[in-house]
């Protein structure tokens, strides 16, 4: 039942349990898990036209469509997955899965621990981008689909796809990596290490058993998401949005907020401190600077990926600064040692990193045409 | 004296106090103040050798030499100043002042009110690099120099020497603008309110009254300065430095330090915290967003500069991306429009901001090679 403006309606997001114990890649074991999922489109016969959205840091399941008919925040990929989007729900059928870890309906730290009756908080493992692959293959084995037609990824999204691509690429046939990067710099590292700092060290935080206090540490991920906001704008776009902007057109000299750019970001800030989990966000972190697929391959990139025999589609944005282009000039440098089927789209855009979540006609075309050439 | 390494030797600092009612940019007077200066090198007859050195966020007026045979420690700006050295203290008489809301010895927040007998803290009033201006143009006239042979700044330094040359031409024969920029961006100002932000909301900020509560906003500051670092560096820089090093060879699946890079930032944020005042901190971040000598000539640097009659050098870093080439050939054009005198120098630098306070060959030359040709 499409929307007029070709949205995917109002959608229910599922939920499965497996029970078995999870062994997780930093050693300890979650003793079974849930995942929240929605899915858009329908699953064909043979199940050959599935496609799996990884989510980014502080993405979710709820891909597109609404709640209700008065919700007016749709999905954080509506403008991209819909009937008649570039990923098309009238051909495709649209996965999109919370991780675990995650705050939003899959297994987390906010989560009640079975065993202790409790929230996990502090106690909830450290994920990787591995698990997260290995807990999502478990949900498209009790779907039944045996290879994704594709697996789509941006950021931190892109990561996971590039793991998916190596660890079971029988499963995937086409990937789609989008402003990703191969493995964070020390820069990257830096910037999420000061985000880590302000939560480790907000008193509210209480070693991350902030649950059981009352409380939640409101102020470091605050100032996390602040910083956050500054590595996903290009100096460009903020400048054209915001440049030297007066509030009140006049300096207040004090510490109020004064210019545009202050006033938007407090405000992210405070928003998403009101909505995401802090413990999630030092997991979320973690598991961006973990990623390495070239960790036991002597550093070369060309070796991680010669095991992923998908066909790509990588895109980059020109003023992304988080992951430059010349990050995804890695990934396709690497896959075209390997000889691998690859397009690759570099996007002029003014929008920096959060342009991959952005609607650009080039962009949205470049996807489109990738996928229609997609036999079903 | 000068060591063996041409070092200007051991040093003492000065005090100066002005007791006249300082009206500030901002609106409120500041009842008196005292300046804590350091001076290397002689004054010549006609004190037509002097050179007035501007500090940026974190710097002092202890610009060069040591404090005793023991110290380890020598001032800011040792490796440009001193016998033999591009600012040669043989030639010239070199001034290191410390502005008004600093922390190490002029009138600041920590300073006693001696209206209330208590720290100024919160009741210290923002200041701005007009007021530095003023208030060094005041050291100046207390030592007799009527002109300086130049004024020299890096970064916020910088700004204060474009200041110095559009209100002061008189006053300034040369000027030294390095690092700097006419103003800041919309992100620069983004990362200086994530600092403060940072800071203010440290449960131990105490509203600027910390003073009183024998505590001090260490987190916040230790936050402000990690992030500042990360602007300091170049992202190559920190590549080739820390790259993705890891502390113990190995992941520790935890929230301890475990790059290279987190150890680095956090010590630096741990010592800065240990030594800055927070207060001062706040302040000096305000002056750089206030900065904008374009605002009263509706943005054009071109008008605001028509004032400056002093003989320019500019310099840039190549991988500085606080203030970037291109913020230095905004400074560089509107001299051109003015048919200015300047030279102006682009270093290739991996250093990123970090790059002025520096020793590289080039860097060093042009700066020798402009002050060598100053007749005295």
């Amino acid at each position: 039942m499409p929307s007029p403006n070709n949205s995917v309606g109002i959608v229910t997001p599922q939920h499965v349990r497996f029970d078995a114990p999870l062994p997780l890649r930093g050693g300890a074991t979650l003793n079974g898990f849930e995942l929240v999922y929605e899915s858009y489109g329908t699953l064909n016969a043979d199940k050959s036209n599935a496609i799996l959205i990884c989510h980014a840091l502080s993405g979710t399941h709820h891909v597109a469509g609404v709640y209700s008919e008065q919700d007016k925040k749709p999905g954080w990929w509506d403008n991209m997955v819909g009937p008649g989007k570039p990923i098309d729900t009238e051909r495709f059928f649209v996965l999109g899965v919370n991780n675990i870890g995650g705050c939003h309906g899959s297994t987390g730290p906010k989560s009640l621990n079975p065993q202790t009756g409790q929230p996990y908080g502090a106690s909830f493992p450290v994920v990787t981008v591995d698990d997260w692959v290995q807990t999502q293959l478990m949900l498209a084995d009790y779907l039944g689909i045996e290879r994704f037609a594709a697996v789509v990824g941006g950021s931190l999204g892109g990561m996971q796809e590039l793991q998916w691509s190596i660890t079971h690429p029988r499963r995937v046939a086409n990937a789609l990596v989008i402003a990703a990067a191969p493995k964070l710099t020390a820069q990257n590292i830096a910037f999420n290490d000061v985000a880590r700092q302000a939560i480790l060290t907000d008193p509210d935080f209480h070693g991350g058993d902030y649950y059981q206090h009352g409380v939640v540490p409101r102020r470091g991920l605050r100032l996390a998401r602040m910083l956050g906001h500054i590595t996903y704008l290009s100096d460009d776009a903020m400048g054209s949005k915001f440049g030297r902007i007066l509030r009140s057109g006049a300096f207040g000299f004090g510490f109020d907020v004064e210019f545009e750019i202050e006033s938007y970001l407090r405000y992210q800030g405070d928003k998403f401190a009101e909505s995401f989990d802090a413990n999630t966000y030092l997991l979320m972190t973690k598991a961006l600077d973990y990623f390495d697929p070239t960790h036991h391959h002597q550093c070369s990139l060309s070796e991680a990926l010669k095991p992923a025999t998908a066909d790509f589609l990588v895109v980059s944005f020109t003023t992304d600064w988080r992951f430059a282009p010349e990050r995804s000039r890695e990934i396709v440098k690497a896959l075209l040692d390997n000889n691998r089927q690859l397009s690759y789209a570099e996007i002029t855009s003014s929008h920096g990193h959060d342009a991959f979540l952005m609607v650009d006609e080039y962009y949205h075309g470049v996807v489109r045409a990738y996928l229609e050439r997609i036999p079903l």
